[in-house]
């Protein structure tokens, strides 16, 4: 393999990156391919990981009853966190669509290890929340993946944890990282839903960058890549 | 766009996903060119966020000085992580080249902030650490980004965040997420310095895939890609 990136290979690798979507809406119910989702696992199992710990673990679910059991909780939790949301907000937040757990084929849950070839893990040592880190690498891998074989996946963080340990039998150690959704999709929006819904703005690019120290800005010897990172180009 | 991806493209985007490496011994000392560390940048700050908080911040580093006090922390690090290994092991992990702080032109620290878009954050109201997985989906957006432009990217998780909360001037509620070098590179090797130094091995998919339940195998239902996944397709 050429080491580096022809044009048209890094097109489309920014394609995945651009035009990844978390997705709640538009699934539908069409099966997804064992060879692609095999694919999407291998992908997500490729992530870096410290010490070379492979911390994860994927539980593919499309058992209904566990769907319906985590739709429960979802409803629940949802319930809870809209008290805590006042006047139009509320109704606004009401009105999203934040989960597609029964619809979308396949469910699967990334669960995190922290005993998997320990205790001693190079790079663990001072930092313990490391190993959950590689977990999300693995699941930004599947979800890029995903996209690229026109499979959408919709992260569902509205759910209790200790529902998910119970349905999916895990043991006290082993911490769910995420829950997500998969399957065909109808489209992918061109923008989150969430910028859509104009619930939240989508922050420049010059606004979470810092040169040096926290907070600043105008640093002489990175007055040039402050001009690009200003003037908002379009790498999409 | 064309929604669905070529064959072209998705070679693109494999080729990111199975040739990016934790580099720590390869960089070389040649300057990163600013619109390529703005492209890196975007594509970190495109990651998917719990709620479109947007959560993260990117300290662009080149200070020597800076990065003089992070490479201590880390031999402070090392060496007391040292200390946790026995015998022969011990040896074979002082040999390992685990961090390019000087040596690499570029590093980034990247941030957590909980309290930005908040106090209420959509679908962080169950489980908060989703605040945090987001900002490590944008940090491996930037590490596969940073593989498609040729530039390498090394972790480095052994030192004390209080000595770089202090270095960085974070404000106590900022959490440092990671710490990473960024330069061009001699060669990207094949695989990971741990499998090649044979520290560890690369676990087989199979080993990491249950089916509905927690190391449950052999179900029915998924008996056809439980073949695919056995099967170890070389996917990369």
């Amino acid at each position: 393999m050429n080491e580096e990136f022809s044009d048209d290979e890094k097109a489309g690798f920014y394609k995945a990156i651009y035009s990844r979507r978390d997705v709640r809406s538009h699934f539908t119910t069409a099966p997804i391919d064992d060879k692609v989702l095999t694919k999407i696992l291998n992908a997500a199992h490729h992530a870096p990981s410290v010490g070379f710990s492979q911390p994860w673990n994927f539980i593919l679910i499309k058992s209904q009853k566990t769907k319906n059991k985590i739709k429960e909780s979802f409803d629940i939790e949802h319930a809870r966190a809209s008290e805590k949301i006042d006047g139009s907000k509320k109704s606004e937040y009401l009105a999203l669509k934040l989960e597609g757990i029964i619809e979308s084929p396949v469910n699967i849950c990334v669960t995190y290890d922290p005993t998997k070839f320990g205790p001693f893990v190079i790079g663990r040592t001072s930092i313990p929340e490391t190993g959950i880190y590689s977990v999300c690498c693995a699941i930004q891998n599947m979800w890029l993946s995903a996209r690229a074989e026109g499979i959408g996946l919709g992260w569902v963080s509205i759910l209790s944890n200790e529902v998910l340990k119970k349905q999916l039998g895990l043991p006290e150690h082993i911490i769910p990282i995420a829950y997500v959704c998969l399957g065909h999709v109808t489209n992918f929006e061109t923008k989150p839903d969430l910028e859509r819904a104009k619930w939240l703005p989508r922050l420049g690019l010059d606004e979470v960058v810092y040169y040096e120290k926290w907070q600043q800005k105008d640093v002489s010897d990175w007055n040039v890549i402050q001009q690009y990172i200003k003037s908002n180009l379009d790498y999409a």
